[in-house]
């Protein structure tokens, strides 16, 4: 089978081949995994690099990497599987060539309907409680958080959307199992138990300063737009809202007091016209609602897109992550019984929900093998 | 004298006609100030409010106009007097006709080189802070600063150019002879001791709704650019800043907290792209500075422009409001005794410097009579 052969290759190369590699990304897409994976076995690819990559890819133990996996609580995802994000094909050469997620939510749903949102780690009261209060409020309104886990703006972001009930995804720069900042390991543990926590590097590889930067280019293309709450003129976050802008994805930025350093680098997205001066949290759902309408064409399309408005309704009355009732269900969609019969049949079939003992639930994805 | 009797019936004008009232500013525009005075005095507009302002002008008191300005320590300019600003011209029709001006600078020089500072009545510490700062950091570039008078952003703007010995302008909605609001007695006395206090409604004329917005328009004239600190959604702020765009020149406004009900005027044009986000004084300076450039050719041409470089060099070696000995220009320009001497003897001429006992000072219009 191709996609298995496929699959494997590309967890292979994930192994061998740095986050972010425009050079092989382009070999990949040109003569698939399998052939890359030899080629660069075989010391053929004719890249400056590929001896320090070939050496990478004989030395990893990449064979057992799914059982690896799910031995700490993951899954391997890669562009052939159904969970794989299409948004990043924004991403050109830089798409990521595979992915480990620990977490039950289905990343490319969620996705569908995220938001980044990213600042400094020195940031003030100010920023923190903004970027707080607007991630529970987003969070609310059915949107994901998607940031990087570091102090600051990003982990206040997370905190604002757990506090709901949200959900959140965090994107490492190391592997899934190496927390970093050490410091927040118990936040990161219980975004992995209620989001997503994930990585482009294999589990055990460390955070390094180039995983930094390629990790903010898969914050930016996981996100419908970007939102930075406090940076300072040059900083990582401003990093991650070019990449946003280079996908064409909006990029929205918080003002704050003029004496405030901690806004300097969002003060001049805004007046350089890179960036959307937002000032609400609705004043941001307006805009991602507004984009979204807007960039329809070159955007992923919604497979929601493809339900009935029963479907939709169907499934919009399930909770994020609990199980519900028919009976339930039939209350909260104000449908008749035997039309919410009649679109959970759809639903489950077109692997949206799964029933449980207990009722209904989103579907969890389980790891494509 | 075509000249005398023209500006003659400019006052008298100014007497009956309500500020901004742009069908008798086409009437002028068309047959000349004599002529439309004539035409009021016999009801002969063909203008559907013409028989108030006739009444009003047959009521006025306006020939000894000159000589009650005097007496309150004011002048009369129109736009046949030398110190009529040319930025008016961008008014068209609701360009003024007179204004009544009390104190010693030279309102056109002003104006060439002058920002509006703007703001809520019921401003923040934090706008307080930033208005008194930023118009001290700008008078001390060089730079006037006009405003209305008011509580909050205006007199806080006002107040940090008196305290760096700046010039400051502030337009009235009432009569020069009327301070308001009542409280700002002491400041707007200090501002026509040190700067200008101005108006287009003769003495004795009280503050109205409409005057209000009326005046709001000569500020955003008076000045290449308006500057808006600290704003409700809706409010006179806005107008003035509405006034300026009008005519094309540039609106500033400061960002500040998003939980700050004060700056959400500020946000909203920053986000509607209707004004440049600044973030600091020099910030607004650089802006000033390059539009200036950008702007010449819809700009009135800055009489300096027709000075030599040395002459310009004088010139700016004389302080803003005291006397300056020969020798101490020789210094502070660092040219020839000879060259100062020659370049003073053109600017005399001019009248850009006058002699005084202590030596030489920039020339104070006197009126045109």
């Amino acid at each position: 089978m191709t996609g298995v052969s496929e699959r494997s290759a590309l967890i292979d190369l994930a192994h061998a081949i740095e986050p972010g590699d425009a050079r092989f990304g382009r070999l990949i897409d040109r003569v698939g995994a399998v052939d890359a994976r030899d080629r660069i076995a075989n010391d053929s690819t004719g890249l400056p690099n590929g001896d320090g990559v070939r050496l990478r890819l004989l030395a990893s133990r990449s064979d057992a990497a799914d059982d690896r996996a799910h031995s700490l609580g993951a899954r391997i995802i890669t562009r052939v599987d159904r969970e794989w994000p299409r948004q990043f094909e924004d991403l050109g050469d830089e798409q990521p060539v595979a992915l480990w997620v620990a977490g039950a939510a289905d990343l490319r749903l969620l996705a569908l309907r995220s938001l980044a949102i990213v600042g400094a780690r020195a940031c003030t009261a100010y920023g923190e409680e903004t970027a707080r209060s607007w991630a529970a409020d987003l969070c609310s309104d059915g949107w994901s958080v998607v940031s990087g886990g570091a102090f600051g703006i990003d982990a206040a972001a997370h905190r604002g959307a757990l506090a709901v009930g949200g959900v959140t995804v965090c994107v490492m720069a190391g592997g899934v199992d190496m927390p970093y900042p050490r410091a927040h390991d118990a936040l990161i543990a219980r975004i992995a138990d209620e989001g997503l926590v994930l990585s482009e590097s294999p589990p055990g590889e460390s955070v390094r300063r180039q995983r930094f930067l390629s990790r903010n280019r898969l914050i930016a293309a996981l996100s419908r737009a970007t939102l930075v709450i406090e940076a300072a003129a040059r900083s990582g976050t401003i990093a991650t809202a070019r990449a946003a802008a280079a996908m064409n994805r909006p990029v929205l930025a918080v003002p704050g007091p003029v004496t405030s350093a901690a806004s300097a680098g969002c003060h001049r997205m805004i007046r350089e016209g890179t960036a959307i001066l937002v000032d609400s949290a609705a004043d941001v759902a307006e805009l991602l609602d507004f984009s979204g309408v807007q960039a329809a064409p070159d955007f992923p399309v919604d497979p929601r897109d493809r339900l009935t408005r029963a479907e939709k309704c169907v499934l919009d009355s399930l909770p994020i992550r609990a199980s519900i009732s028919t009976d339930a269900i039939t209350v909260s969609s104000g449908l008749s019984p035997s039309a919410v019969w009649a679109a959970l049949g759809v639903l489950e079939v077109g692997g949206w929900v799964t029933a449980d003992s207990s009722g209904w639930r989103l579907a969890r994805l389980t790891p494509t093998r």
